[in-house]
């Protein structure tokens, strides 16, 4: 779903044949190949391996990562990107140390989660003492992410590196003869890569599990999912094995594992985040488009991502990007109203979220009122639409390409699931049919786009509401292979509007009290269907133990910066509140 | 190739059946039904007729239109848009006389051009008298274009009126029971609706014939096409008959009409002007995408027209439209160095400019380098494989539904001709095909884009060139029929680049003298392929008798308000030359 890239092609610069490297053998030889040149790499790097037995019994696992770190590392692993990066200007730090406390930090964490796939330690190390060497001879930093580590999702190509994307047949035949534009970037910008991090087999998958590489579990529960496509990037940097991670998303891939595992992330509308250079399936397909974006561990940055890939004027070199500069202006508050409006999302009429989601909502709404901003109801329109919708656009080809590539690799149990929502009797539609579906499409984004400019006959500014609060998702991190219902995040990318996550709160069993909802929000009693049925009975507190619960803040397409300026009014409010109480 | 219209879905808001009215009917009874429509309500108006008999074989009707007008009518006719929104805000004009002079022009014009189709005067003299009104009585102006006459090309809808598109199946059929987004725009502006104007059968051809209306002619020379697709506008505007109007280009349909005619005409990129409520072949496809745009009198009423538009937020209720609103600052020479580089693109390697065209480069050339400027040649990349890339984006149904459109309305020529481009076999393309169509035009936009960024290798300055200046077509206006080679506009609908065109000069057989081009460009003398045989063939100074000569000026994508700066830098430096010599 990208727009340059296709191993089959073999124009994508990756080193591959008709046939492939170990093409006709079982799979599982492929994996234990992939897994055995895993494992010789992190062999390399005993000082990093975690000195104790962990049970496999033993479901939170979030602490081990930084259990044996100095507490030099720690101070280290523990800071967002931004403050990493102005301590690294003014040479608190070195590249070097603070690359090792992090690789330190991922060796342990993908031994507790199997996040990691590609491991290049050697290479980052050799970068960043390369950066410390010239801040020390020029005293200059090489650019404004110096010696900052950055974590990369699997199939985004790093040159030398394999892309398997979590399919078989593209393990060792995909090795990377040029970075993705986003990876020049970082490299410009003086960003040290050192890790490339699981995504599931189709990448259509709001989990992460592949026969490349096996399933990415949550580090605060492994019971359950740190979500998906961007799994692995999830596990580690919640984990504080990266700083920053960049993952994408075409129907929540980015803001669902960040949601999950209590991070934030920022999906911008499409074109605006330099996207070329990755692979996948249905490369040429634009019904739909996914986006490149960060997953990190503040809101600012957030910004400082989006800030730092536009700096390099990345139109210039991939054109279907917009030529629109980031106004970082608009994200520190410029323009902005005092008092803002805020739509809030409660329950799609397709699966009402489970009661924390629903908790925070609530919370969210009080503290905003408080900061004196305005709050009304959003009215969904059309959810499962949105789903029947785009799941044609996901697979005009009827699916065709999945099968194929997956001949000799079996589908994981997400994977079967998609396979289940595949539309039109799983044939290829035609070209016109296509022109029909686009037309759809478009009359669904007037629909939503009108919708939202009738919210200024709610408002009492008489302007339309600035933003939507939604949940991420209807449950918080779930139970393995139970995902069904993707249409709190996919909506937005059938749209196209940009969408930030941010964590609200913690979910603990322990201290769990069913939520007093009325007046706010009257729960749904009776499931409306089968999918709601399903994921209503999976409700147990004590299930869902331990995991962040995360909110979902939607702006009007292209309105990236007005989003991410918006999150810092409602992370102020929260602060508001947290120094009212 | 629009997103949200088409008379066979019944959802573009117009009356028809799947059957339509007068199906079945010999396509000729069609035509003279529409034709007596249209003859029984310029009859109401005898007043505005010519009041000579024009020969046939009178070829120059350029004066005729304005020949009967009163001194204060000339006046009116002859400003451009700007100046007559200023002369109507000040109430040196009323609305009424100003859209009567117009009207008076128009139906001269189209007596002698046939360049209009539906014709609603007293809709837009009550709208005249309704605005006149206003202005009085409360001193205030509609909007930024209050009392302007616009017309309005075939297919754009206009609330009430058909939209017939220059197809039999949809005479009669059409009636926009809404108008498009530029349209109502208009209307907000204070903008006045009077005419619709002729394009071509299938809207794939540069110039303007179908089996409704008939050919319209060149008033310059009336053995010579006025251009098309947009030609019904660029005959009336260049007669006076309008200051401004509204055109659409997908392969040079804005810029070749107002190259041919001597007008400005301004292709814009996608995306950037509202494109809602169009009929048209192809609705939804998205493969290559047109660009709704103006025609008019002067290279600041192209500017106006994109101000005016995007003051009113269109991408509010048009979802694809961009949220970048019109920079008129840039325009206005903001940012803009005092020395600009312009690269020439002489001869695109296809076809070679005629010989006027050549020198009108040669011209302009000098002209900047007195001015300051910088000029080098621009290297002609691909455009052969341009247009076989394009076409088959043009054809992704192999044809098919303009064949089923035009099962009784036989091809005029020029729809034969686009019709033997059509690519693989005349079958529909697979989705997965389609899917590789869009990475070859993505990877040569890719290589288009590097392309320029590597030219600066070659500037004084090290930075890559401003512009591209280049011919709007190989021929002056052409022999009816012959038009063979789009290369030279369509090669920037493929890339997506801003493209204006401007008038040069004029040709005139008597005083032609065969230009001598030599250092700065080379003729060609043997022909290259069997279409420059063609049109090298063509040439011969008499035939092109009294036609403007044009040229384009092409700027990067989304670039839109620097292109339009640029061309007043040009006008600038063709000034500084006439006060030189």
């Amino acid at each position: 779903m990208t727009h340059d890239e296709h191993p089959s092609e073999g124009g994508a610069g990756e080193s591959n044949s008709a046939s492939g490297h170990f093409a006709g053998l079982p799979w599982e030889v492929v994996q234990a190949r992939k897994l055995v040149q895993r494992e010789t790499i992190l062999n390399q790097y005993p000082q990093w391996h975690l000195r104790q037995v962990v049970p496999e019994s033993v479901q939170d696992v979030s602490h081990f990562p930084t259990s044996q770190l100095t507490a030099r590392e720690n101070e280290i692993v523990q800071q967002d990107a931004t403050s990493l990066i102005r301590l690294l200007a003014n040479r608190r730090y070195t590249a070097v140390e603070v690359l090792k406390a992090f690789c330190h930090v991922a060796t342990i964490t993908q031994e507790l989660t199997n996040c990691l796939t590609e491991i290049f330690y050697d290479e980052g190390l050799a970068q960043a003492a390369e950066l410390d060497r010239h801040l020390e001879e020029t005293g200059e930093v090489i650019g404004p992410l110096h010696g900052l580590p950055v974590s990369v999702k699997d199939h985004i190509l790093v040159k030398g590196h394999d892309t398997s994307t979590g399919y078989i047949a593209w393990a060792f035949n995909t090795v990377a003869k040029r970075d993705a534009v986003a990876v020049t970037i970082l490299r410009k910008a003086g960003a040290v890569l050192y890790v490339k991090t699981a995504n599931p087999q189709t990448l259509l998958s709001l989990e992460t599990n592949n026969n490349v590489w096996g399933r990415t579990v949550n580090p605060f529960n492994r019971n359950l999912s740190p979500g998906g496509s961007s799994g692995g990037e999830s596990a580690l940097i919640a984990s504080r094995g990266s700083p920053l991670g960049i993952g994408t998303d075409i129907g929540g891939s980015i803001r669902i594992p960040a949601g999950y595992m209590g991070l934030y992330g920022f999906k911008a509308s499409v074109a605006r985040i330099p996207h070329a250079g990755l692979l996948g399936s249905h490369d040429g397909m634009e019904a739909i488009i996914g986006v490149l974006g960060p997953i990190a561990r503040s809101a600012r940055d957030l910004s400082l991502f989006c800030r730092v890939m536009l700096q390099f004027e990345p139109w210039l070199i991939e054109p279907p990007l917009l030529e629109i500069p980031w106004r970082q202006s608009i994200v520190d508050g410029e323009g902005m109203t005092q008092k803002l409006t805020f739509a809030i999302l409660w329950d799609d009429l397709v699966v009402t979220p489970h009661p924390p989601i629903l908790e925070a909502l609530r919370k969210t709404k009080k503290s905003l009122i408080a900061a004196g901003h305005e709050v009304i109801d959003w009215v969904p329109i059309d959810h499962e639409e949105s789903w029947n919708l785009i799941v044609k656009l996901y697979f005009l080809d009827g699916g065709e390409e999945y099968r194929e590539i997956m001949e000799n690799d079996p589908p994981v149990p997400q994977t079967s699931w998609i396979m289940s929502q595949v539309p039109n009797g799983g044939k290829p539609y035609t070209v016109r049919e296509t022109f029909k579906l686009n037309l759809e499409r478009e009359a669904f984004r007037i629909k939503v786009a009108n919708h939202w400019n009738d919210t200024r006959s709610r408002t009492t500014t008489g302007r339309p509401v600035d933003a939507i609060l939604s949940p991420v998702a209807a449950t918080l991190a779930p139970p393995h292979d139970t995902t069904r219902w993707w249409g709190y995040t996919s909506y937005w990318n059938l749209v196209d509007y940009p969408a930030a996550v941010f964590p609200v709160g913690h979910h603990s069993a322990r201290r769990y009290a069913v939520p007093d909802l009325i007046p706010d929000f009257t729960p749904v009693v009776t499931p409306r269907n089968e999918v709601e049925e399903f994921i209503s009975r999976q409700w147990d507190p004590q299930k869902y133990d331990n995991v962040p619960v995360a909110l979902q803040l939607i702006g009007r397409r292209l309105n990236e910066e007005k989003v991410l300026g918006m999150l810092n009014v409602v992370e102020e409010a929260f602060r508001l509140d947290a120094i009212r109480n």
